[in-house]
């Protein structure tokens, strides 16, 4: 059994480090223009600038200067872009804590079982992230892949000789680390988190129409694997 | 056999982006400081925040960013910052050219050989550029690592149950693409770019003291590998 895990906001908090930026990067703005108008332009700038800067803290920098700019008319200052590009290394250097129950969960399923991380991102980011939240010995290896989507996992798989019905991933996203595993046959667990980025909100889904199932916390991982485990 | 290639400056050119983009920097800044001392202080500013941004395109516009603040004394103005920016985006989307020999050489080789693009970076802009290049098909897969060293080689050979005598390694950085293969005891083509990055040199190290092949291009690598397979 091959279990697979998501790292941001499932092994430990990381859209909180995005509120708290984002909080930051209102009160740089605050002068100019209101919450509402300043999140919302943000948001367009992020959308819009996907496809070059992809997922990431720099992607995100990079979107708050610019956005900083539009909004100011370029009539921001330098101390103020140093401010958001502080906002950014800030995020890169946060302490990363692991989410309630997670270290424990993972003692257990590490004893009996192959760990290992997939995730989005930047491979440098995630890599550091993983050594600095003191998880890292209990993954086999780190899969930093630039989309979740079938033919990923379906590669994945085939590269580590792991048939579908032999693997488990969990996460906090239904439409990265769910949906796609179910479809291809593999089994996959649903941690929601408290906060869900936009982009990754699916509507009409639940598990007993698509075939996974959800849990409050990764401690409750546990019993669901060994179960799985046993009745194969 | 496994034939490795590194990506950047191995098989398109990539360090005249980043030359191009100095040489942008330098004209946003000139009104402020001569040329030599905007490039030092940006290398210096890049050195820096090396352990916080990576290597990579976003990483390199956040220190431009920086640097411009810093030897302004915070008087940039939005308009420049953007001009910034804007030389980042333009290297994100700039066409992605193979260098000379390139796609005949892996037409060759891709018929009788696996392989696999081994590169630093960011997964998603090297994908990308992969993508745009038009050379992807001659690969089975690309391997995005935030280190070229022993350990990483060693990993790579082991997860793909190569054996270090049956890998080859070409590309441009005797630093990362050529001395850590050669250590683990597998084969390394060293075919030099023109430009090298500064980190990237190694001083006192020659194809004779340090069991390497040094060639002009990479269409010189094609005779050597048939001549290792011979002679196996």
């Amino acid at each position: 059994m091959l279990l697979a895990f998501d790292a941001d906001d499932t092994l430990w908090h990381h859209e909180t480090l995005f509120v708290e930026a984002g909080e930051g990067f209102r009160a740089v703005l605050r002068a100019y223009h209101d919450d509402a108008f300043i999140d919302a332009r943000l948001h367009a700038t992020e959308l819009r600038n996907l496809q070059h800067f992809g997922y990431g803290v720099k992607g995100f920098v990079l979107s708050m200067i610019e956005t900083a700019i539009e909004l100011t008319e370029q009539r921001i200052s330098g101390g103020e872009i140093q401010r958001i590009i502080d906002l950014g290394r800030r995020m890169l250097s946060a302490p990363i804590e692991p989410l309630a129950g997670v270290a424990m969960a993972l003692t257990t399923l590490s004893a009996r079982h192959e760990l290992v991380v997939v995730t989005k991102g930047d491979l440098f980011d995630q890599e550091a992230k993983l050594a600095r939240s003191g998880l890292g010995h209990h993954f086999a290896g780190m899969e930093v892949v630039s989309q979740k989507d079938e033919p990923t996992y379906r590669r994945l798989l085939q590269r580590r000789g792991v048939a579908p019905s032999s693997f488990v991933m969990v996460g906090n996203s239904l439409k990265s680390d769910v949906l796609p595993v179910v479809a291809i046959g593999g089994r996959a667990v649903h941690v929601p988190y408290a906060l869900t980025w936009a982009h990754e909100r699916v509507e009409g889904v639940s598990p007993a129409s698509h075939g996974y199932i959800e849990v409050p916390t990764l401690a409750d991982v546990v019993p669901i694997v060994e179960d799985w485990v046993a009745s194969r």
